[in-house]
C-alpha cells in the first residue's frame, strides 16, 4: 500500500495486539478489509497528519483520511506530550478510519506513569432505546491504568450488550444470540444473528428500556460527542461504513471517523508510587472478593485479555482458515512471500 | 447546622435541582440524612475547602469532610478556572460526603460554552461480575454539553442496571424487582426488592455476564479509580455509608469519598457556535430516528428530566408524607418554621 516503514511498524504493532490479547475481530483478521478501503480511496497510506488547533491541554487532530492505527497513536504521543507539561492532555481526531482495538492505544499511556483513554465512534449498528433506526456506532470506551506489583487495570469495552464481534463468531457458526442482544427492523426482540443484514440492529449496553439500555445509549452517545461533535468528524448514523462495499453516506457532516484520546499524568494528582500502591490493594481487594459458586475468581478488567496473551505469547496465534486464505491472496497480489 | 449562608444556598440549589428534574431520591428527601451524619460528626458543616496539589490543568481538593453538595461544586469552579486557561480543568476530590445528583455538577459548565464532567463514587452496594461481595458503589457518570437551539445534551446514570433509588420506591409499595436488578447473598438472580438488607446486592449495568456486567462493572471501576485512586479518598467496599447509623468500615486506606469533576472548553477544541450547531443536528437526528411501536419519540439524554423540570416548576413538587413529616420533625428541632 505503500506505507512508510515507521507507520506499517505502528499499524501491525495494534492489529498483533488485538490478536494477542484474544480479540480475533480486530487483529490480522481485518488487513484485507483495510485493504480494500485503500482500493477505493477511503484510506490514504501516506497521510499528513496535523494539528488543527490546539491550547495546553487539548488539540483537534486531522487525521488525512489515514489508518486509524497509525493515527490514535500520533494522538495518544500529542496527549502524553501534553500531560508532561500541564498534567493532562486530550485530542480528538477528524478525518480517521477504524483504529483497531480501542485497549492498545490506551495502554500507550501506561509506560509514562499516566491513565490513557481511547474512545472511537464508527458506523451505526447500534438502535437507540425505542427507536428502530440505528443511529449509534458500538463506541467502545477504554480506560488504562498502571498498577505497583499488579498488571495494569485495561477496560476496553463497547458501549454496546454484545460487540459486532461476538455477532459474527455466531453468524459463522449459525447459531442464535441471547436474548437481548439484538432486535428486528420493527424493534422486536430476536435471537436471529443475521437480523442486522434484515434491518435490525444491536442493542445498547443494557439490551431494554427496564436493564438500563437508555444508559448503554448514554454512554454511547458521549463516545460519539467526544471524537467527532468536538473534532469535525462525522457523527451519528453519517459514519463511514467499515466494508468498503458499503456506500458512504449521502449525507457527509464532517471528515471520516473520529477518536478521543487523553492521557492524565498521575503525579498531576498524586505521588504515582501512592496511586500504583492503592492501585495493588484495590486490584487485591477484587481478586479475594468471594466467587459464585462455580467461579474460581473474581476478574479485575483487564484479565482475560492479559491471560489470552500469556498464552499465545508461549503457544502462537490460531488464525481462521479464512483468514488464512485471506492472507495468501493479499500475499499473491503484492508479491509478498506468505508460508 | 451552622454552614454558611453561602454553603446553605449551594447545598439548596443542588438539592432543589434534583427534586425538579424528577430525581426524588436525591432531593429535599435526603436533608434529615445529611443532618444524621452532621449529628454522628462525619459531615463537618464549616469545612475549610482546600487545594492539597495542582499542575494548570489538574487539582486534588480535600473537601475537609464537608458536605459533596457544595464540595462539588467548589471542585467545579476551580475546573472551569483551569479550562479557561489551559483548555480543560480536572478536579478529583478526597475527603468528602455524598454530592446530590452528577448532573447538577456537571450542568454547571454549560453556561460558560464548557462540557461538564461529573463523577462520584459511593458506598459499596454492587456485587461486580462473579461475585457475591459488594464492591462497588452505584458509582454514577454525568457528562452535559451544550446546544445552540436544541436544549443541552445531559447524560446522568449510575452505573448499574438500577440506581438504588428505584429499588426504594419498590420497597415502599412491597413491589418485586424485574428480574436483572438484584442478586442474594449466594449471587442467584433475585427479584425480592429487600434483598440488599439479607446480604444481596444490586448489579452492574448489563444484569449478567452474557448482557454485559463485566462492562457496567468496569465502567464503575473506572469512575472509583478518577474519584478515589487520583485523589487519595476511601474507594471500592471501604467507601463510607451514606446512612449515619451504619458503622464505619473498619479500614479506612484513604479519607471519606472521592468525586471527579471536569471542565472541557469547547473553543479548546473548535469555535463553540460551530459544535453549536453540530450539537442541535445530532439531536434533531435522534429526535427523527423512528420510533417503535407504542413509542411517540426517541429520547435524548436529558430530556426525561427536562421535561419534568418544565412541569414542576408550573406545578409545583409533591413530597412524599414520609419527607413531609421528615421536615416538620427537622423544623421543630431545628426552631425553623415550616407550614
Amino acid at each position: 500500500m505503500n506505507c512508510s516503514d515507521a507507520h506499517a511498524v505502528l499499524a501491525a504493532n495494534a492489529l498483533l495486539s488485538a490478536d494477542l490479547r484474544g480479540i480475533d475481530s480486530h487483529g490480522i483478521a481485518r488487513l484485507s478489509g483495510y485493504v480494500r478501503l485503500w482500493e477505493v480511496k477511503r484510506v490514504n497510506a501516506t497521510p499528513a497528519i496535523k494539528i488543527v488547533h490546539e491550547t495546553p491541554s487539548t488539540a483537534v487532530l486531522d487525521g488525512d483520511q489515514g489508518l486509524g492505527l497509525v493515527i490514535a497513536q500520533e494522538a495518544m504521543k500529542i496527549a502524553i506530550a501534553k500531560a508532561e507539561k500541564v498534567g493532562t492532555g486530550w485530542v480528538s481526531v477528524q478525518n480517521s478510519n477504524h483504529f483497531g482495538i480501542a485497549g492498545y492505544h490506551a495502554m500507550l499511556a501506561l509506560e509514562h506513569n499516566m491513565i490513557g483513554v481511547a474512545m472511537t465512534n464508527a458506523s451505526p449498528l447500534v438502535a437507540p432505546t425505542f427507536s428502530i433506526d440505528k443511529m449509534l456506532g458500538t463506541n467502545p470506551i477504554a480506560v488504562a491504568a498502571p498498577a505497583g506489583s499488579q498488571p495494569p487495570f485495561v477496560a476496553d469495552l463497547a458501549t454496546t450488550t454484545a460487540a459486532n464481534g461476538k455477532l459474527e463468531i455466531l453468524q459463522r457458526k449459525n447459531e442464535e444470540t441471547p436474548a437481548g442482544w439484538v432486535q428486528d427492523q420493527s424493534g422486536h426482540s430476536t435471537t436471529d444473528a443475521h437480523i442486522l443484514k434484515k434491518g435490525g440492529a444491536l442493542l445498547p449496553l443494557g439490551s431494554d428500556r427496564e436493564h438500563g439500555s437508555h444508559k448503554g445509549y448514554a454512554l454511547g452517545a458521549m463516545v460519539d460527542l467526544f471524537s467527532a461533535l468536538l473534532s469535525g468528524a462525522n457523527y451519528a448514523p453519517w459514519v463511514p461504513p467499515f466494508p468498503a462495499y458499503v456506500p458512504m453516506p449521502a449525507q457527509q457532516p464532517g471528515k471520516g471517523i473520529g477518536h478521543f484520546i487523553g492521557a492524565i499524568r498521575i503525579d498531576a494528582f498524586r505521588p504515582a508510587d501512592e496511586f500504583k500502591k492503592d492501585m495493588d490493594h484495590w486490584i487485591e481487594g477484587f481478586r479475594n472478593a468471594r466467587p459464585m459458586e462455580g467461579h474460581y475468581q473474581v476478574l479485575v478488567p483487564g484479565d482475560p485479555e492479559r491471560i489470552a496473551e500469556q498464552e499465545r505469547l508461549q503457544d502462537g496465534i490460531s488464525l481462521h482458515e479464512e483468514v488464512v486464505k485471506d492472507l495468501h491472496e493479499l500475499g499473491a497480489r503484492f508479491d509478498l512471500p506468505f508460508e
